[in-house]
């Protein structure tokens, strides 16, 4: 897949009724034209880029389920993030909803002369986009699989991203951008908390259990959380990190459509919700919900000890729901 | 319940090796002798006080379950604390492990010539201190109610105190114990990730869903959040905070007894562990695992939409458990 840069220099107003003088989309694609070929969307998540061969390897490259030498697969940086889209450089930065990163992707396929997406994924806040995507415009979507993720951000999820959020304000350098490691620690803070919800109760057993049976203090769990917040701090803008957990907040289907189940009504592509068993970010009653209400949806549940992050994990139960999917009699 | 301190200045010696030059411990108790009365010791969990009608005001009180003219009540407030016992003012302070605070409480006992205690209890780390208590002394301990809590600290909870911690020191003034405001902002957003365990997805639900189906980004949730943090930084010492989430990661009865397995067994008092169905931070598995090896242990299942919080909040359905505990034919 190549990396491009699309830009427009038309306004681009917001959900929260701000406008930005114009907006910019990094995104990677297959080489060659799309025309003629299975196009296959892939809507990333939260920290992630517009690389899925970089944070779904399991799943995307040569060879490999996704294959961008067979589809023409598609991803962009959503606005907001610090990997080549519009983002911010300073906590002053408007509401990006989940529909603004629609409206801009929405550019991008049309700039890309895409008539039709084959099939329209995304895992978390990748599913977020896609679930949006798929209301606002359902003419564009055939086929659409959702990967843990809801209609509507929960108010538990919303009290997550409120607790990273004053972390990265109790970091005082937070409020100086000029600063070389603004916000450096509250992030690597909220990572530890975000952690938290992408994990299971077992799956940290399994994988943080102390190594003797007689320490004084549990260490290695500390370990762990230490370790993946500075890895997240050497990689992330504390500012898009604060932007997008907001982003996360204003996920709701619902919103100016009657509520969410008569949004989800609206959906036409073929669609397959997977669940994973463990998900506390996402619990099943949540898969259960969409299910239910996207007409004719089918419903997968993955059975992981690793909660939320299986959506990257359990590369061969996602593969094999999804190739169930596709393949079956039904395919549009 | 009167309010007294007690204070010895014999060295006292901590499991981490080093020496406070003596301890103070401040309590709550009945008035009048303990001599011929049924003698109920309440341990208080994390940020509790040594008085149990603040902050268990459904189950302590005249005329309650716990009824301090009925009873001999005593509740003594952990060393770590800010709510009177020896503590910390500065991030410098040593490790006060569980066993720690048995240890000074024992000497409380002692000073109040208190011979056995009839009725043990706690929830939380409260039930922490209740099982290290049992075990260290199991010739004291008559009966035995453990609620909502485990034999050792979970990788889990450990990655959930982490995260508390990486939040205070994000904040700089932590490091700062001469400003009046040291810690403030680090506490709360400290407080709103606890949040995040004592409560459930589905209490979050229920409590915080946003008031509107069309809300831009939810924030009742948010507005919770900071309500709580604001809330505890008022009253409690960010230092103490600190301290006591060290204390939580040093928990672990099997810590050279030969692991929990054998720690447990150990167990004399007549003992009734119980679970709530929806506790995040202790699963139903951990209540079986203690009631499976301690010699002899019933077991209750509380349900609830609250998550850990039931221990406070179903006192009901708990009344009714250590009821049935204390009236059943097999009371020693």
């Amino acid at each position: 897949m190549k990396d491009h840069t699309f830009q427009s220099n038309d306004p681009f107003p917001l959900e929260c009724g701000d406008v930005l003088p114009g907006i910019r989309i990094r995104y990677h694609c297959s080489e060659g034209p799309p025309k003629g070929r299975q196009i296959v969307w892939i809507c990333h998540a939260l920290t992630a880029s517009s690389n899925p061969a970089d944070w779904w390897p399991t799943l995307v490259g040569p060879g490999k389920f996704f294959d961008p030498g067979k589809q023409f697969l598609v991803c962009a940086n959503i606005p907001g993030s610090c990997y080549g889209s519009t983002g911010p450089d300073s906590p002053d930065f408007p509401l990006i909803t989940i529909r603004d990163m629609v409206s801009a992707h929405e550019l991008l396929r049309k700039h890309l002369e895409i008539e039709h997406i084959d099939l329209l994924t995304g895992g978390s806040s990748g599913g977020f986009q896609s679930l949006e995507w798929s209301i606002s415009h359902p003419h564009i979507v055939r086929n659409l699989c959702l990967i843990a993720c809801n209609a509507r951000v929960s108010p538990w999820a919303t009290a997550l991203n409120e607790s990273q959020r004053m972390a990265l304000w109790a970091d005082s350098t937070f409020e100086r951008p000029e600063n070389p490691q603004a916000g450096r620690k509250g992030l690597a803070a909220a990572r530890s908390i975000a952690l938290l919800s992408y994990r299971s109760y077992e799956g940290y057993c399994r994988t943080q259990a102390e190594d003797s049976p007689d320490t004084l203090r549990a260490s290695k769990a500390c370990s762990y959380q230490q370790y993946q917040g500075e890895k997240l701090a050497d990689r992330f803008n504390p500012y898009s990190y604060y932007t997008l957990t907001l982003s996360l907040d204003s996920h709701n289907v619902g919103r100016g459509r009657g509520g969410t189940a008569k949004a989800l009504s609206r959906i036409t592509a073929r669609t397959l919700c997977i669940g994973i068993d463990s998900d506390i970010l996402f619990p099943l009653s949540e898969i259960e919900y969409l299910a239910r209400h996207i007409p004719g949806a089918a419903k997968e549940i993955i059975s992981s000890d690793f909660g939320h992050d299986g959506f990257l994990l359990e590369h061969k139960q996602i593969t094999s729901s999804i190739c169930r999917f596709l393949n079956s009699e039904e395919v549009r």
